[in-house]
This record gives structure tokens, sequence and C-alpha cells, in this order.
């Protein structure tokens, strides 16, 4: 895991442009904001599913830092005085703070861009008709049907009752499609997949990117700000139902060690080369709750 | 010319989500961004260079409204009150006066996706592989070294003074990425282009670009308010350089006409199949100034 996560960050350090190049302010906030923080838990989960079908670790590379870059984007916004109005990220300062909002904004619409590039600038796919769907995959899964639309279920929710369904959909789309996009354009760098293996890796990666979200909801509410590097118990000051509120902590947990099996069962039919996807089920669920 | 902007306006309609699909107050604010405004420059230049090529319109006009969708969501996040702080697109009130600013912040992110969902959608060339060019392009053309990185280098640009080259150095990614980017795709859609005919249409593409914003600054310094359905005179309150400030009004009115005879002369190696450009590029200079 640490091999791919290094080579995940050295990926991001290659496609983001050079920090002197113009306009420079903007290149070296755009690394600021990318380079140095995360788990990289989305390149991971492609790292995880290349592996499945024999794809060239190049490829997945690029693919996983493509997710990342539309993860990292959505973090800087998100961050915004008119989102979350978050000072810490990562432990740094966030990108606003650092620099100023203009920026922050252009930032994160520029790593969008970026993402696609990186996603559209070499061969990933031995048929070009499957790098198109790999690029149609990210753009649904980043916007207002996938992540972006998660943003504003999140938004509409503030002060609101919502029962488990309603919680399940915000998530799906806000965390879920990104982690699902990652699995699969991880495994659409390599060999086909047969129905009964995409179907499985369909299942997991929707499994899982729920269990990330319960963990996620769980650390907000139980951690602290120095182990999180982000604030602590921001949820529940803006008044944001999560699954602890929704649920209560004791079946929140219960819930993710839930999805966790349903995870696990998805992979059967992927057999032995699934292994990784596993593992990174495990990592996901285990966070530190 | 009419035809192709209600074929334009027609295909928004079509790419845009439904006003009624979850999550609704976000598709709503999307569509009120895009619909029912603007003069569909860059769908043109798509329909005029795919004219060029025999291109299929279906394919032309998903091209454009890719193109057009990253101008509307540039606009949408360059109103916002950390950017230009504008009230008034369009003559309607901006998306954030409108809705709100994460709405606003929101609706950009995901026009933004969307332009690459509607260029990876279906096939728009024989060959996958020019469609992953095609995608690529807008990619580099909407990024941090094109449209993003020229709103950077204008947010640095406030109250200082730059010359000529420094100003076109901004425009040329501002503004003329796109409208650049617009053309190329326009003509990608169909047969291939021989290597005089693809330099020549980029060398058009180039001018027009510039003498597009050469006029914009005309407008904004010498029209109305009423006229123009955005604030007028923006540019000198916000102590802005422009062609206007830098280069005076008249010699800017100069320096337009002698792009478009740039234009024309780039667009000698296209032959009379290129009508359809030299028309529009007589369209995008003599707006009313």
């Amino acid at each position: 895991m640490r091999t791919h996560q290094a080579l995940a960050e050295r990926t991001l350090e290659r496609v983001l442009p050079a920090a002197e190049l113009a306009p420079a302010r903007l290149h070296q906030a755009m690394r600021y904001a990318v380079i140095g923080g995360g788990k990289r838990v989305r390149p991971l989960l492609a790292f995880a599913a290349g592996a499945l079908v024999g794809a060239p670790l190049e490829r997945v590379a690029m693919a996983g830092a493509a997710v990342e870059l539309i993860h990292a984007y959505s973090l800087v916004h998100d961050d915004m005085p008119c989102m979350d109005d978050d000072t810490l990220r990562r432990g740094k300062p966030t990108v606003h703070v650092e620099y100023d909002e203009a920026t922050a904004l252009l930032v994160g619409d520029a790593l969008q861009s970026l993402a696609f590039h990186v996603l559209a600038e070499q061969p990933l796919a031995d048929d070009p008709a499957v790098q198109v769907e790999m690029l149609r995959l990210l753009a649904h899964a980043a916007g207002s049907r996938g992540m972006a639309g998660g943003q504003a279920i999140d938004l509409a929710a503030v002060g609101r009752t919502l029962d488990l369904g309603e919680l399940e959909f915000m998530h799906i789309h806000k965390t879920g499609a990104l982690i699902r996009c990652a699995t699969l354009l991880g495994a659409l760098c390599g060999r086909a997949l047969t129905e009964a293996e995409r179907s499985g890796l369909d299942r997991f990666a929707r499994s899982i990117g729920l269990a990330f979200q319960v963990v996620d909801d769980l650390l907000d509410a139980e951690a602290s700000t120095a182990t999180l590097g982000k604030t602590a118990g921001k949820d529940a000051q803006a008044n944001k139902p999560t699954y602890v509120t929704v649920l209560g902590a004791r079946a929140a947990k219960e819930w993710a060690r839930e999805l966790r099996a349903q995870a696990d069962a998805a992979l059967v039919p992927l057999g032995p080369a699934a292994v990784r996807l596993g593992q990174l089920a495990d990592f996901i669920v285990k966070r530190e709750f």
C-alpha cells in the first residue's frame, strides 16, 4: 500500500504544472492544495482494481490521479467561506486562508480541468473508445448527478432532519460516486471484465463508498482536530445530519461493519486477485474509530 | 446564423438536466445560468468550422455545447463576490444574487463537469482517438494554461499597468483559448484537415479570439449597461487594464480591424468553404462599437 501511495503522490507531483510556470501563483496554489496530504484512498482503489485485470501501473496511476484531482478540487471549494468556511485541512491552512478566496475558486476550477486533461493526455486503454468511456464516467461522477449534486443535497440538508434513506441518497452522490469511479477507472485500464466481475466490482465500490462516509461521520464526531488534521466536530456545529446523528454512534459502527461485510461478499466472484481490494476495505473501515 | 444559434440553444436545453430532477434547485440554477442568453459565439464558430469539413450538425452541436458550458460556468464564477462581484448578466440577476453564493459555486463546478460529459457521451468523431483528443483540447483550453489561468493573470493585473504584450498574453488565455478550442473542436467532428488547413484554421481562431476581446473592451468602455445586458464600465471601475486603457479607443479600434484582416488572410488556404468563418469574423468584430 505504501508503494502505491508513493506512486500516487509522485504522479500528482508530475501532472501538476510546475510552481514557476506562469501563472505562477495559481500553479503554486494548485500544488499547495494537492501535494503532501491525504491518504489517497481513491488512487489506492484504482490500483487495487487495476491489479484485478493486469492493468499497467503507469496507466492506473494516471486514472487514479485524475480522480484524486477531482477530490482535491472539491475540498478546496468545500472549505470556502460560502460553503463550510473551514480554515484547516490536512493540518494546514485551507487554500483561501493561505492565498485568497478568488485564488481558491480558480484553483478548484483549474484542478477540475486538469483531472480531465490527465485522463485524456495519453492512451490509458487499448481501445480509445474505452478511454472516452472513462472520461464520461469521471464527468458523471463529478457532476450534478454525482459529487457536486451531493454537495447541493448536503447544503439543502443543513438544519433539517433526514431519515436514513435520504442520508444515504446524499452520500451515494457526495462521496460514493467518486469512490465508485476510482474503482471502475482502475479496472478499465486493463483487460475487459466479465459481466459477473464488473457487477461484483460495482457492488463492492458502492458498499465501500458508503462505509467510507459512515466512518468519516464517526471520526468527525469522535476524533480530535489534531488526529484528523481538519476541524473536528464540524458537522454537529454546522447542524448537519450525519450517520451519527441519525443512527447514534453504536448503530453507525454496526452499519460500517455491515457495509464492510457486503463489500466482502461482492468480491467473491472476483476470486483471489481481489485480495488488495479486501485489504483496502479493511483500511477504509478500520481508520481510527 | 440564426438557425445555428437556435440549434445551439436547443442542444443546451437538451443536455442540461431537467429542472425537476434531484437535486432540483441545483439543476434549476444550472439552467438559469445557461439558457436564454448570449450570442453563442463559441458554438457558432464550431458550426462554421464544422462546415469546412462536412461534419454532421448533431456532432458539432454537442461539441459547441460543451465549449459553451465551460464559458457559462466561467461567467457564473467570475460574477461571484470574491471575483468581479457583479449583479447583472445578460440582463438578469447573476446566479449568486438570484440563488446564493454556495449554489453559484456548485453551479459553476457542475457545469464544468457537464461540459466534459457532453463531449464524452456519444461518438463525435469516426475515430474514438480523435474524441479523446477533443476532450484533451477542451481540458487544456479550460484549465490553468488556458481560461482559468487567464482569470488568474487578470486578478493579478488589477491596479497594475500592463504593456500590450502582457495584455495580449492575458487575453490569449482568458478568452482566446476557448474560442480557439471551439473552432478546432468543430473541425475535428468531420474529415481530417490537411496540415495547411489546420494551420490556417488555427491562425484564424487565434486572431479572432483576440479581436473578440478588443471589441469586448471597447464595448465595456463605450456602450451602456442596457445595451450590454451586463454592467458597463466595470473594467475602468475595477481599475483593470484593457485594450482601451493601454492603447486608447482609436488605436484599439484600429487593432480590432487589423486582427480581422489577419483572420481573413488565415482563411485563404481554406478556400470558399470558409465563407461562414469569414462572416462570423465580421459578426464578432462589428458588434456595436
